[in-house]
Order: C-alpha cells, then structure tokens, then sequence
C-alpha cells in the first residue's frame, strides 16, 4: 500500500501516519522527496477500507498495490483453472464449450424438441429456466421444480449437461440433484448470502457479471464462492448498463481479455440477453470466440415467437446449427477447438449486411 | 399499444397482425397513411411482452403507451401517499424526515452517544446496520441480532424510531420486533424473492434505487411490494454508478421530480454512500430538500477514523447539528418543514469553497 | 509520482526503471518491502503519459500523485476566483449570479420581451443562442450576427449583461463586440483548437462540462484556455450521459462540491438541457443553489410552445419571478445572497408533489 | 408519428391536438378506444422537435415512427454503399480492409519503418496522427504538415494510402493533398461546422464515434457529411465511456450489427484506443472482424515504448504480422477476405490465458 502525504505535510503528521500504520501491522518505508514523502506499507493478511486512511490529516492519497482479492486471483494459479464438469468436458481448457437452450422451460415438447437440436449442432450443455427474475411482479415466474425435472430427462436423454439459475438459498437442495451446473443471474451477483452458501457446496457455479458491476466487483462476488471451498467457478459477461439503448445492454467483451490477465477462472459469454436480438446474438457469439471466450451460453428455442419469456432474442435451431459451423472455424483461428459437430459453411444470415 | 407497421408492409401482413392482437384480446383501431399504417391496440389487464410483437413480419415498432406498473403509479393515488411511521411521523406530508445513524451497529457506546446526538438535533429515526453487504468476504459483515437490540434500546431511551438493512428472507421475522421500518439495499432492489416476502408484512419498507436500476425498475420493485398487499413503501435515491470516479456513485437528484410525477409514494434520499465524503453529503444534503425530498437518510458517527464501516463518510455531530438548522430555514424556503429543533445558523463548513 | 513493482520483480529489473526514471529527470526513493518494491520519483515540470512507465519490464502500476492541471489547481490560489463581469458583478463571490434567456433568439418582441421579464426578476445577465449545434443538420441553426446584435441591445435596454455560445474559431472576433461572456458548448468542451484561441483573448469564458467529460477533463479544458494567459473561466455542470432515460442527462450536482475543492474557479448549473422539462429544471435550481452553486444559467422563453428550438424545456417568466423568491430565501439559508430583487414567496408549482 | 392522448383528455383537448397537427401539415388519422385516443400523424419532409408536441395539453407520449437520418439509413441504399478509395481497395465490399500505424508521426526513421512492416502484413492503409488532440495543454501536440509529408511519402513507397486525422476546418485545403482519407475523432463527431465542410469535399471521410454518442447520433453526424453532398462516409465503432475503468474505453462490438441494421455505410473499428493495452487490442481485432467489420485500424509501432503518444497500446510490427494470419482465417470462417498476405498460423501471444 501507498501513502502519498500532502506536499505541506509537516515532520508531525508524517510520524503520526507512520504510528498508525505500524500499529496496524504494517512495515513502513519511507521515501523523502523535495516537494513530499511517500510512504509505502507492506503488510499480509491485513484487511480493512484503505479510505479509512485517507482521513488522516496530513494524507493525500493512498493506493492499494495488491488486489483486494486472492483466491480468483491470476496469481493464485497462474497456469489457469479448468473446471470440469460431468461427463468430461471440461471449462477453460483447449475446447470451447457451448451452452445452450431456452430462457425458460416452458412444456416437455419445448424442452425434448430443442434439447435434440442443440445435441445434433454440438452443444455440450442445455440451459433452461426454472425461477425467472422478472421486472415486472406480474410477467411469468417459472414452473420451479417440474421445470428441472424436465431439463434432467431431457439433458439424459440427448446427453447433455444441465444448467439453470438459483435464485435463492433455500432452493439449492431441491436443485442439486438436477443440475451439474448452477447458475447465479446478473441481479443475484452480489447477494453475498447466496453467494457464501454456494461456497459450501460441491458443484461448479457460473457467475455472472452484474449489469453494473466492474470485473474487480466481479472476482470479488468470486471470491465470495471460493472462500468458502469450492473453487468451481465459471465467470460469465452477459452485459453492462450504458447510455446505449439501442441493446438492452452492451456486451462487454474486452472484460474477455482483462478477466484472463487479472484471474485464472474461465470465462464464459452470454450473447442473448444483452443483444435481445437473435441475429445480432449470432454475431456477438461469432466476437465472442474469437476473443478468447472459454465458452457460449445463448438461447435457443424452437418457436421464439410463442415464448413465455424474453422469446424475441432466442436462435432458431438452423442458425444455431450453421453457427457451430462457423464457430468451429473461428474456434480453429484462434487455437482452439469446439467438440463434436462439423457445422455446415453453408450459412447465410438473414439480415442485411452481416 | 401503439404498433407501427413498416413502410412497405402490404395488407396480407397487416391484416396478419391485427387477427394476433384481436387473438390475445386487444380492440384494435386502424390508421392508414401515406407512407404507413399505425394500429392501436386497447385492452385492459393484459401483460406480455411487447417484444413479442416485433417479430411479426411487418411490424417496425411497438410502443406501450400505459406504464408497466400500476400501484406504485401516480394515477393509482394522484393525491399522493402519506407512509405513517410509529409515534405519528410522516414521511411523504410537509414535514421533511431525518433518519441518521452509523453505517453500521458497532458498540454500545458508539450507537447511544450518536443516538443522543442526532435527536438533539431534531432526527426522528436512528439507522444502523445489523448485517453488512460487502464486496469483499474479508470485511467486517455486522452484528447481527445483537445490533438491532443495541438500536432499539438507544431508539426508545432517546426516542427515535428504528430503520435497519434486511438483506435475506430469512432475516424478516427476527427484525420485525425491533425495527419501525426495514430497509432493502440498493444490491437487493431487484431481490424479487425477498422483495415478495415484504409485500406480506406490515411494517414500512424503505426501498433504496439499484444503483444501475432506472427510475421505470425502482417503481416496478415498488410494485413487488405492493402486489403483496404492502403499500407502505418509501423509495430512496442513493446514487447511481456513472463513468464520473470522483464520488463513489452519482447522485441523481432529478429523481426526486421525476420519480414524483411518476408515482405517489414518498422519496427520500441518502447523500452518504454515492458521495463518500462527508462534506459533500452535507452539501447533497442541502440539496435534496430544495429539490422537494420528504427525507433524509444520512450516515452520522461519533467517532469516524475508528468505524468498522464506511467510516470516512460519516459526518460528525457537531456538523449535523448546523446541517439540520440550514435544512429547516431551506425547508421553509420550499414550503415544507423540519420538525424538532432550532438549529443554529452559525454554521461554517470546514472545506475552503463552500 | 510512485513506481509500485510486481511482486517478483528481481533486482536487475528495478535497477532498469530506476535509470529510466533519473535519465527522465526524476528524483527516485526506494522502498523495499518483504514483498514488493516501491519506487517514488520527484519531479517538477515532467510532463508525460505515465503509462509508457507501466511498460517496462517488472513494473505491476503507476500512480501519479500531483494533478494534470496546474492553473485549474484549487493550490494556485486557494482563497478562490472571483471572476469579474462588467457592470461590477462578480462570479465566485458571495452573490449567486443567475443567466436567463430563451435557447436561441428568434424574434426581436421575443427577445425583448424575455429580456424585460428576467430583468425584473433579478437576473443579471442575459443569454441566447445565435448559432445553435443541433444533431440534426435538417434542424433550426441560429440567426448569426443578428442574433447577437438583438441580444446586445435587449441587453443595454434593460441593463443586462449578455453570454452567447462561440462555436468556431472563425465567429470569435465577430461576436466579442456583442458579448459580456463567451459561452463554450458542451460538445466543444475538448475542441482544444478552439480553447487555445479563447486563452488569447481577455473576456471571461463559461466553459461548459462535456457530457461525457470526466471533473478532471473539465478541469484540464480550463487549463487549456488559461495556460493561453485567460484565467477568466467560469465552469458549468449541465449533466452528464448515464443509462437513466427519464432526463436528457443526469444533473450531476456533486460536481460543484468536488470541483469546488479541487478548483478555485467558480462553478455555475443550467438546470434546462440536463432535465429538458421546465418544472424538474426549477427544482433543480433550487438544488443548486442549496449544493453550493455560484451561479444559474437557464432557460427562460415567453412562449415556450412556439420556440424554434428546445422550447420545452424553458420556464415560463411568471414561474421564473416565482423561482427567484425561492432562491433567494436559500442563498441566505447557505450564506450567500441574490441580488436585486425580493421574488414572491407564494409560489406554488404547477406539478403534483413537489 | 405517434401522439398518444393521456387518459382521461377530453373531447376539446383531443380536437385541439388535431388542429394543432393538422396547421404543421400532417395527415391525421384517429383511433379512439375504451380508454384512449391515438393520433396517427403523417406528412413527408416536416421537421421539428416532437417533444413541443409533448408540451400540449393532454397529450401524454409522442413518439417518431421515422427515423431522424434519411441519408444515411439503409433504406436509402439497402444494398449497402461502398466506398471506393484510390488503388482499387474498396470499404464495405467483401474484403476486409486494415489501416495500422502509430498513433502520431514522430521522424522518418519511424514511419518508414512501420509502414514497411504493416506493408509486408498485408496492411492497405497507412494512419499517421499531424495534430493530437491531447486532453492536457502540455502534451506533444503533433508535428503537423511535416508529418503529413512523411506519411504520404512513405505511403508511396511502400503502395499504401495514407489516413489522418483533420481537427480544424483550417486544416481541411492543407491536407487534401496529402491524405486518401480525412479522419474526425471522436472528440469532433459533433462539431458540426467542420462535420458540414466536409460534405463539401470530395474525399473519403472516417467518422469516429464519439464516446459518449449514440448510434442514432453517430448516424446524424454522419447525415451532416453527406447532406452537404459528399456520401463516402466510413463510420468507425472506438469505444464508449461506461463505469468500467479496467479500459479507456469499452468498445462497443455490438455496434456493428445494429449499425448495419440502421444504415447503409460501412463501419470499420479501432479497437487501440477503447482497451489502450496491445494484447487486448489483438484480442478485440479478431473479435471485430467474427462480428463482420468491414476494417480496422489499429496502432502499430515499431518501438512503442518510447512513442510521444499513447506508445502503450501500440501492437508491434511482429505482433501485428501473426494477427494478420489470424484475421485471415477468421474473415474466411465469416465469408470474408483479407487481401495480400497469408499470415503465419504460428502466432502465440504473450499474455497468459488467450
């Protein structure tokens, strides 16, 4: 930690900032220019609001050097972490992994229907709503557990994994034994309860980044999970909240590139949501890949137009199906691979232009 | 609904659509122009998604006309809602409501000498946390049950009501007997689980804005509550997170008329936390009741450089007592008023300026 | 300015920056830690982009200590400016100046009428566009020299001073015989050409706030005109680009406390172009004057509806005599004043609430 | 247009409205329902702003069904434009086109030797900043016509065409004989007067978005150039100002597909100064070209750490060439071209992870 004093800070003040921080535990060194001092504290395992300092008269500012947090970390495991799931697959590693499947489980013909669809394109893992956060009080909620049950028989029956999002700690037991993946929305990240009971747990969590959460905010909601034990974690960019309104929110995919220099947790994107636009969701999830993203979470449904939830962003199966093509040769481009299906290059996207 | 037709859409497809909105319930009106045909589309207690009908061939825009939220709205109570406290306090009539208090409960010393403080200079509700929402696990989180012991024995020895964070379901019913009103913190607005839950009790609930949440998602968080059957909610305007770095958060003042045209409920707001910086909260302070503020939710400690909380922005007694004297004669000069005490107008912030 | 090194910087590494940084002229201070190196370097007259330090091998951040701008500096003169207009009206004084007038002057009546209006409501300067920077190029630009030569004489019929928008290098030694005060538009704020050539001449300038402008770029904008010999700059806050849709911009009123204590010019609001809606722009002059403002700048028409340009947004001359009773009863409650005129105190707004 | 009456108005305000849009010259079709009126308002070439409508009594929302651009949206040339530079190289046809170099011309040693090197990687146009636009008075300026001189020169000798940014109408005359395209920075998109001069010219135009403009307002500005009569606009995504300070900028990918959905022009990204990092520039590169940009133009220098101007994110020229191999493949996987060079699959960047 840095302490640059005022430049009038006189010989008092500096000893009494000096007195503060040794009382603190820190190791002091101090460094005398011409015009001021600079006092660097180094100290481990010492955790409090470095603004506390800065109340201190005489303090100009203070600077933390090291992260606020450790475990998700770069430096905690510099060599990456690869989650793996069931079956094999695993995040983070060479291949990139596909999510995918609709907003939320609505009927058991939905579910099969897309599950086969998403299986024959070469997804690895089927998403699906139980409990959905809506904004409105009066919008469709989710059909809860019948909902995960649905998801299972369809996952086993096609052989994928299955995601979906908790959205509070008392319906993480009915949860577990339907799910390989549990998903934490955008809303909840920062709902610390949560986030330390799924740290008790022993099943991969997939984060995602809060609408308005900064990616140091976000390895800190991270932190939360792996401080309790389970060091599973998946950080999914879904969007951030700008004064764009052309998208509900705008994809944020240089957090790709900064979340892989500052930790050694895979990252994963959501195109769906923050696009609301299925045509421009094929195109992000296209930037996506090629910026490095450890894997795809997008919606895909059968017949968007007569979705219960947020139906106008969902993939038709053909496109997605001529997507994996694509992403398959983007995926080799940049060094990697994607399991499973040789997609079709036939693929021409219907809108205008792209 | 207003539902604009493209340019170029010919009579099959229009026709295509006014059977889909005549199908879901709507009296639809028909407007042909030169270049474009307009359908309006009237219902009652119809709730979708509007998006779904942007992907009708033909349609180019679809624009909701009534806001999505109904009791939280101003035409629900044009007169507007009066939230009567314990102890004959409003919130929402001409008198502007101060609650102050620490960040957080931390000692018995610290909660009764800034209790006794703040009613001197004329507060009518004592706040302090029980339990902390922190970014990092490692912080200190609260003390949870016997915190809120601590504020209601301060509360009524020096007669002030009793506001403190809840941040969990399971937390309602353990808060209930010693809190006058339960607040939910900015990273919950959009909690809708918990938000449900506090539509079944009876006790106000102070309702603090996301701080990436629009004014249009505060009042539909208001609208959770209210569904249940709780109406008594008092939205707070804390700070929204902008690319400014100087304060914490960017507080939106204009929310006060904005919010006040929209809805009926009673607005208050918290200068401590978007500011991060005592002065200016005393500042913002002022300016919140000049822009029309039915309260105040201000951070006060005795002993700020030693909180285990958000210390730094904490103001001290001293300050809020001239603070409350300049809110009375500004409160007159609105039309409104502040209970209690006569402050002193002999107040001289320390910073050079202002 | 400090060199913090990465954790495992070795020896050699450090010695590497520490002759970069002698060999830029710096003074260096080391600080070794058990677990990193810092390096402070004092300097004076360095200038230049600090990242090309966090290039160098082994160095994990850099912090600049002292501020970009140094003519801006609250510490180049701490008691605070006061810039002088003609007539003998000091902005940054104890007065809070107020600027009224249409958005763009259109029509003799309507400029003299407005003229006569605000001057009996106590306004000492009067403003209106003569070339208007519209998005559109299909919109209303302005009327040029006539505009200026309408506002000048309105100006000396009713013993005003007169501020208009510069919006090109070209119009500058056109419109300085007309002007008391050359207003520089928001999205001007870093058109540095421009702001060079307004450092040359010897008029006050009111440099408006880029919506997108950070304090610390506003603050090195003013730089730019006074590093040209102009110390004359008045700086306004007219909101900043946030996701909140229900304003044109969000009012960012904590600027004036954080820019007070970071500057020493003084600092003025337009309440018209943030809020964009006549009732929310008095409110929030009245917040402005309560947080501190030296100054109003707003927009005033006398036939709002029929305005050419922006005129939903301006406040009606009744409302505006109303307002300025307000506002003097709360430049007293902050220690300040309003000169001239004594406004009515029986103003009740026109919306619900507030 | 759309004009929705509030509620409850009456007969006579309904009448009034009507009359009001009929005086305007609209054609106006009515469409009454059990709880509101609609307006359908249509008239070809009326402009003005429809918030003054929004000011009539009893009019509740009013929303514009056309777009505000006519130039420049797609359905003024919905097969796309193309815009043709000098040597046959095309903007918007089926090759994807790259423009690299320094950030500023600096001496002949320097752009020589960059410009070979992008050269040999296939590269098509050379960008060379004459005039910085720096955001403190005391950084390096630019070197002005000289530097023009170089860049043409090297240009020449290496077959590259040669882009630069103009800040000044001044400067327009001067450097149309030096530059195949003129560059508007981001700080200029709405600096109107310099934006109408250059639709007088008869050269290619590069329009940066500004960082805190919106799609809709980039279109604008750009409906400025081409109104005065000069359609060959090349629109350029370089990041946007949000709350997330881990990049300048966050570059704003999602830009593409929906500025393809609204307009015909082509649009190209720069993605150096959004991440100012060149591992992270590589990264969102790729990204660009997977989400069908029609160029790029990123910084390349050969010694980056000794650059007067933003040297930081500078790629170098060995970087740049492996990127090249990459971006081949990925504009294959997306039905692209990149002309010239096959780069070398071999490229292993040097940050962890990506």
């Amino acid at each position: 930690m840095i302490v640059a004093m005022q430049e009038g800070a006189d010989e008092g003040l500096i000893q009494q900032v000096i007195e503060h921080l040794v009382k603190m535990g820190f190791e002091v060194h101090r460094s005398t220019g011409a015009r001021m001092t600079v006092l660097g504290a180094v100290g481990s395992g010492i955790d409090f609001d470095i603004r506390i300092l800065e109340l201190l008269p005489g303090v100009q500012e203070v600077h933390r050097i090291s992260s606020p947090y450790k475990l998700a970390g770069r430096s905690f495991r510099p060599e990456g972490t690869i989650v793996k799931l069931a079956n094999g697959i695993d995040v983070g590693g060479n291949e990139v992994v596909v999510m995918a499947g609709p907003c939320s489980v609505e009927t058991r013909e939905q579910i099969f229907s897309t599950a086969e669809a998403i299986a024959k394109a070469g997804a690895k893992v089927l998403r699906g709503g139980a409990f959905k956060p809506r904004s409105s009080p009066y919008s469709f909620q989710g059909h809860g557990e019948d909902a995960l049950k649905l998801l299972r028989e369809a996952g086993e029956k096609f052989n994928l994994l299955v995601i979906s999002e908790v959205m509070e700690i008392s319906q993480i037991p009915m949860m577990l034994p339907y799910v390989d993946v549990l998903q934490v929305g955008a809303r909840n990240m920062q709902n610390f309860n949560l986030l330390r009971e799924l740290g008790n747990i022993r099943k991969p969590v997939l984060l995602k980044r809060g609408q308005a959460a900064t990616i140091e905010e976000t390895l800190l909601a991270a932190e939360y999970v792996m401080s309790g034990g389970n060091h599973e974690v998946i950080l999914c960019e879904r969007g951030i909240r700008t004064f764009e309104p052309s998208c509900r929110n705008t994809l944020d995919l240089s957090a790709i590139p900064v979340l892989k220099s500052l930790s050694h947790l895979p990252v994963i994107v959501d195109p769906s949501h923050a696009t609301g636009n299925p045509d421009w969701a094929i195109v992000m999830t296209q930037a996506a890949v090629a910026a490095g993203a450890d894997g795809i979470i997008i919606e895909v449904h059968d017949r968007p137009a007569s979705a219960l939830c947020d139906g106008k962003q969902a993939v038709l199966p053909e496109n997605f199906y001529h997507l994996m093509g694509r992403l398959r040769l983007i995926a080799q481009a940049v060094d990697r691979s994607l399991g499973g299906h040789v997609g079709s290059s036939k693929f021409q996207p219907k809108a205008v232009g792209f």
